[in-house]
């Protein structure tokens, strides 16, 4: 089996090389894939020129093109965000939209192009919001067509209101470690395992009589 | 191989004999489940008599413990919910909430006992909230232990408003049918992936040193 | 003016006499109303017969219509709600989904009963879930016919993972001490001026034409 | 007194000229408060170079500060968003995300320069997510100092999947309709109320005894 790769995409609002809270804790979580030897790349979004939109190049300059090459060259995918009042970051949903343009495209299987990948998340706050940030982007990257490990996520916030950030009072977070070395376990299984038992039906077309046990063409597609 | 199982929880507010719209489009995964020859079970939770708490037992006639023997005995888990006010119903937050106690017990591989499970998600309503719903659902289960294949949710919700409900409006719902037929696929090749090639790690204790490469605990453990 | 009166709804799931801790942040918001010269009810809902379902009376010993009844007379609605996985507990689901009764009423000036009553929400937890539990409880209450004043919330939760709950960890807080009384003060304010300047408008029909400037009658309605 | 006036933010991902189903939604609200009399501005947000960013001015040609001019003129505040994933556009969050920026500010009474605006929310998609758009949007802005008065969403989402936009399916919706002329009226009724009677107590500083009655100074606060 040739090496598995994961792709971070670090979704701070800070351009390089204003220090990144998220990133160090996604840096973490690549210590971890390292000691499973995946090779593992760290992307900070808003050091590109990404255009607003829902295609896969919004041209003019759109550096776009660039990430998501990336993504469909990993097996894993990880997106890295910081809360910003209670949800995900503008940065981490303008990258779930421009995935909007993979929907367009279909792999050698008739699937989505991220089919056959695993993904997790990585979310640090001052306070509250790391369930609706990881619950919302693990739940579209599936959508997209990638599998999700249980315990994919790894997260840290602190207490109720304004407070320190990560690098500051997370790093020796008893839960924020575990559950950083859990999900890189989970992640590269499962990564390994739909290398070997990769989901292998095509989506289904949207005009077909979907009844079960009516079509021969079902009957042979499903196998037994 | 013995035969895949699955266990439905329908969440609806309607105690039976009421016709429940979701459990008319869960009904639609099970014909699919029957067809690729896994055996289903529909719970309609509000039947039995389910204690408010976060335990396995809460006593007093509790019957949640009658539910949860279901859910460990299934490969596959689905919630099949109403949307309430742009949420998943009471019964499905109460669902959730009881298997917390699930995080209190140990398989003999030292993971929680959901683990190596998959899980998806039914959710009907008459307008908004399906992807709230799902989200919040497939993510909690996903810390239970269950693994999220992708495209593991099937919904129908009608356009904005107070509207009619699926059975009246929804069965013919093209998009609907497909994602039906697309869950059912996709839970059950997971299911069969994972029978084979399980997780086998223990959850990471909560104590531990969690640098990788410096525990010869560790390296054993990740193996070679 | 009559005495201003508050009703709190504690959403814990435990039954009295158990600790709430819910309840005890919510104790805190009822301080200052005292201090504000406001009357407070606390009702631990858990503690009533509350049926599922989604109108006003559910019959066969059902006790929501007495809680109704106290949400009815108060100019003051706060729902108390600890966070479970992410979301506001199943009792407070429930809670909106029976206030989902309310709807096919109307007070005398054509509006739901709920209007010109004021909300807020207290919110605790371990941890992570306050933003979630908050936006989506207010948001509901404002669709029943409740103004929601600015800073309308306080909540505590402690950092990631589990830990401490409030009473135990959270009662100095400075951000939550300072929030409840925020909360206290804009929820009083709100009232009043809505005492003196209520809405009077009565919910547009459904199925009038509603563009503006073309009927008499809207004109009329519209005043001046 | 002077006009009311109001200033909407549509937060499109779509440049100028291209067509935006949220802008047209947006107009109805337009054209409703034209009629109430109160003088409207529509932004058009992605026009803008708005920096990623959590302060009100991030420098290096960033636009910002244009728009936030426009909003501290505002009596009202409308965020107009497409849905794009279950969750408001990214733009939508980017403008949440530099309002940050006014926590640093204070008025001539001690509060954020939100305080006493009153705010409402246009939310278009396909399908599905305007629950959770519309309430993160409105706990926001209600944290910024915006009163909420009730009913002050509208929305047009269609059914499941993919399908048809608001300018093609959803002009002559009923239930839209009458929430785009319901909002605007509550809108205009709390900002006139909020004139008359604003929010006057400062924000309560965060390292005070915050018991009622202990302090001199809080009883004089207070007031009679």
């Amino acid at each position: 089996m040739t090496q598995l790769t994961a792709v971070f995409l670090n979704c701070t609002l800070k351009p390089s090389p204003a220090v990144s809270n998220t990133e160090a804790l996604a840096n973490k979580v690549v210590e971890w894939l390292n000691h499973l030897e995946v090779a593992s790349e760290m992307v900070r979004v808003v050091d590109y020129n990404v255009k607003p939109g829902a295609t896969s190049d919004e041209g003019d300059g759109d550096e776009w093109p660039l990430i998501l090459e990336k993504i469909k060259r990993a097996d894993i995918i990880v997106i890295a965000t910081p809360i910003w009042f209670g949800l995900r970051s503008s940065v981490a949903q303008q990258v779930i939209e421009r995935l909007d343009g993979t929907y367009a495209e279909r792999n050698e299987r008739g699937q989505f192009p991220l089919y056959n990948k695993v993904a997790g998340v990585v979310v640090t706050g001052n306070e509250d919001g790391a369930h609706a940030a990881a619950e919302s982007t693990l739940f579209n990257l599936s959508h997209f067509g990638c599998a999700i490990p249980p315990n994919a996520d790894t997260y840290w916030v602190g207490d109720a209101g304004p407070g320190p950030s990560y690098i500051e009072a997370g790093q020796d977070h008893a839960y924020t470690k575990r559950t950083t070395k859990w999900m890189a376990l989970n992640l590269v299984h499962l990564a390994k395992t739909l290398r070997a038992s990769p989901f292998t039906e095509p989506i289904p077309p949207l005009d077909a009589d979907h009844s079960p046990g009516v079509s021969t063409m079902e009957t042979n597609l499903l196998g037994s």
